[in-house]
């Protein structure tokens, strides 16, 4: 039984991941750790929810060495911390995945265009670009042999992958027009983590909508290169606009393309159907996908519609932030990377209502 | 003092221009009269937030004579009402203002479009064309002159006058390529009023968000129409996708266009800030509008940005439904056609946090 | 593999155990009754959050027998209905499971008392009253041999359940001074179900708490009868007051007693420790329990605090309303039916955040 | 016109008052004053939504004197801050209200009771206890006339006026038993200010029940003075749990007392009716008040329930937290300090839906 060490553990991406690990019949936690936790505290201290789940206790950065005792090193930490154990894991033959945009990226220059646009990064540099081109973006619908194949995997941005699996049927036919989506995305609080900030405020948020980094957010990096990849006929742009919603979890995004050529929504609701043929996780849908019929599970829900003069599209993709935009992708590329099938421990459907 | 007769006080469109009504120094309220409601029932009886502030006797339709002890009737009903009391109002020269859009529109032949999107009107025909090219459309910001003489007023939609006011500018100057506008409209639950409905039912929609009638939504042929004539030089398209929300109040629309020329942010804000100098309840913002700056306001916040390459432009607009986007217009309107202050009763600041 | 025929499919509580039992190794689903829905059309159909999990037919009840194919019989339905059924499943040897409470009383008097308090009951007598001995009430932390043996089970009420788990130990132990407890409940929308009603109308509801049935609500009926059965010293008085909370799940009960003897907290904690010892499903914490630490889970988290002067008692519990207050409980009554772990089936922890 | 001068002019307090005193015909703000703001930037700059409403200057403390060009100064600050200018504005005879708990007590020892509870004051001892006699308690439903002629008024702590108003009339007659009172208190999220902080996280607190220091909260104290002072035959006694709701405004108090006398609800309610038939602010409710009639509101609705035996009465009162409970109360005190109709200023009605 592959074994895990979480780093992390205590913010809402390592609680996702916990959580499922802990359900999981294939994977054995080995090592949870996390910063400014009093050592050897158990998780359920921290998180009365988990009592009698999971007890396991939590360890300080400096008490471990990352890798030890893991099959995998999951990095549920901030841009840049796994930059830092990359090349001493990738020498130990130790795998890992990374929750940030550290292994996002195929090169160097791409990296900088998204680190350039970070708020919270200071150095675009990376620090071991040359283990860039061997990690696999995380985006298993897409790149199912590369992770498997992959030692380093980098997930992808929770506003990333609702993008990308909405629009990637489009792309890779190259039936939009100049490559460019205009994307207004909807996102719960949850995506921030844990830490307590102004934006997140309950009483700020609370029956508000608060649009931010208004076309300056650095998620479309990552779209714009995965979806520029897929017809290879020029760069994409993803015009993008992100919503802060008074809800905890989800992302719904709404996206607007030029067609260049006339597709009725049959057509298109066919070309998603096929696309998405093997894939378990990507439901297209009649009606318009909604935030809730996602929620708490590892589905992304897609439905598309055309204007009357069949010229333009718009397609609604919905996720559950932490789950297929976080945790529950991060598992179902685990599951990939050992062999498992992809949707091992991650059977749980939408709460509703 | 003018007299005030309201038809559908009991609504969610009737209760909030009672509020206004009930503390305005130079109306006076003569007659409530609503459907369904045991005759001579205190308004208050029905809603206790009332009590002590309005306890008003409310009247069934059939036991006064519309327009009785009026100098103006407010209705807040339906589409198709007051259309049936049109003519008898007009002839007895007593004005009205209309909440639906029976009186939105200058001809038969635009009427009949509204009529034919919309999801509860069966017959499309106008039951008195005739008075159509008399009524002004109510959005004082651009009609001030003809709101104030006119005899009847149809009262914007609530997701028209929010888009309307974000791009008037704009197709005023005739800058925005093919006049088209894709919006992404995001709605409280409460435009849809107090009927009980599967939609707006708590455990449905609470933490939800539903994308509905996707590019279908009757709003966008007023929007089209009076944008359209804004320059005159072809039909305006607004492709609208409205997103209801698990909140009460407050319309924020997204707005998308492209630009036929280059212009700054800088250049577009001074284009905003100079078309509405004069016009106290739109407020031009550096930053991003929100939906809770407006709440309970008659404000319509309004922010826009431009892509890097100065060709597209994204403009926001956020308003509370049911007051600039219904209640709060009707009294400006009001106002103005009796010659006060358009912000007279309308000085309530938004309610933060 | 036992076979479930269930009644009333599609209400939240049909949902509830649908999802249960589809995701469960050891029952197997063979009819799903509803009404008002069109005959044989899927329930996927209908809540396209199931698209991909479940995707069976759904019959009128005039299409089916009901206990045809069926080891057991689920009644998700409202009061009466079963008690229709009863006699003829009884007398088949089919098992069955209800959810009003149409079984949850021994005597022909004791229901007549809840049916009094019952606002949708109309007729206060019992149609099959020979059947009551033998059904047994669905705790089975209190039960779990009267429900192992038991043909017929009746599922408890949602508050009910929060405040017997919670004082049970105590009114055991006959620590209760008059056997009265005081208890404030609050409670989420769902448990009133999916039909649109203006107290569960999202405008409403949202950013409210509205007290109602103070003192009136025929849960208590139960709760009174099971505590006071406990020490059989006097009958039990429950003075409850629900409060409808602007969230879609959950109950948090906080409930108030005199001692009739002086304990510390610590005392107090050992008591319900012990009491739960054997009982997965019921923690006792050191801190206040909260709504969301059990949300979508099985839980009953429960935590006890004393006066100063160690007179008095605050007990609080929370549970999730569909699944420990509806289906959660429902299951784990069908597993000790059948002789299952109690717990199988019902592993998924807590949504959090 | 009296001057204002207002210290704390950035938290929810001071936003509180300054967009009332903005509104209000007879006071002029001279002064704002706040930490941590940038001198001389607008409060609109830090606030949007006053913009085109109030844009004055802040200032920071060092800058101004406390009490310079004003004839009344607010502290909305933390406990602690007012007493240190009481003394000179005391001196050169310039009133003061105070949000906190710094002059809410008639005596050092009260003032003592109080400190120890509250989990920020470190220093139990009062800087200036020779001022405390003459300070009033502001509830002006029972303190007008004290009111009236005080240089200084401690504002009543946001629970303590809603279960005081809720319980006065009963402790007044002397007829609850024990003078003890059972308190389950529902908050929202705003009466812990603006400052960012884990329990007000949004992903924490949305759909979320918090219960929060169980029987220890430090506004016990200034309820159980004045309550136990309106009989004075013995030490009242009020056992309280606050519980944090996923909401921003608002508090629901439901109260539980024993009578010492037998009364129906007729009874009681006439007891309230005539305890507040000089008060305006106070609405007695035929029905359960509920919270959001009262929000935005300087409303405080009550109702009063009985035990079927007429020996157990419930109490509800509803206030919004940040106006009754807060700045709505300030004002009210103000204007009875300058001899203006108590309700001036304060004539904005319930926000509804």
């Amino acid at each position: 039984m592959p074994k895990v060490q979480l780093i992390g553990a205590t913010g809402y991406g390592g609680l996702g991941i916990l959580e499922l690990l802990t359900a999981h019949p294939e994977f054995e936690i080995t090592g949870l750790v996390a910063r400014d936790i009093r050592s050897g505290r158990s998780v359920s201290d921290i998180y009365p929810h988990l009592q009698g789940r999971c007890e396991l206790p939590i360890a300080t950065i400096d008490e471990i060495t990352v890798g030890d005792n893991a099959d995998i090193v999951v990095f549920s930490t901030p841009d840049g911390v796994s930059q830092q154990y990359a090349k001493s894991l990738n020498d130990a033959g130790i795998r890992f995945i990374d929750y940030s945009g550290d292994f996002r990226f195929k090169s160097e220059a791409d990296y900088g265009k998204y680190a350039g646009k970070h708020p919270s990064i200071r150095n675009d540099a990376h620090s071991v670009p040359e283990l860039l081109p061997q990690a696999a973006y995380g985006v298993s619908e897409l790149n199912m042999d590369s992770i498997g194949q992959a030692d380093i995997v980098g997930n992808p941005g929770c506003f990333a992958i609702g993008i990308i699996l909405g629009l990637a049927p489009l792309f890779d036919l190259d039936i939009v027009e100049n490559n460019l989506a205009l994307v207004d995305g909807l996102t719960g609080s949850s995506g921030a983590g844990k830490k307590p900030a102004p934006l997140q405020h309950f009483s700020h948020l609370n029956d508000n909508v608060v649009p931010y980094r208004v076309m300056n957010h650095q998620h479309t990096v990552e779209a714009e290169l995965v979806l520029g990849g897929l017809n290879g006929t020029k760069p994409a742009t993803v015009e993008f606009i992100p919503h802060l919603l008074g809800t905890t979890r989800g992302i719904l995004n709404t996206m607007h393309v030029n067609l260049n050529r006339k597709l009725t929504r049959q057509n298109l609701l066919e070309i998603f159907d096929e696309f998405y043929s093997e894939h378990h996780f990507v439901r297209v849908l009649d009606t318009a996908p909604t935030l809730k019929d996602t929620l708490a599970s590892n589905y992304c829900d897609i439905s598309a519609f055309v204007s009357d003069d069949q010229s333009r599209a718009v397609i609604i993709s919905s996720i559950d932030n932490l789950m297929k935009g976080q945790s529950g992708s991060a598992l179902q590329n685990m599951n990939v990377m050992f062999g498992f099938d992809p949707a091992l421990g991650l059977e749980r459907g939408p709460l509703y209502p």
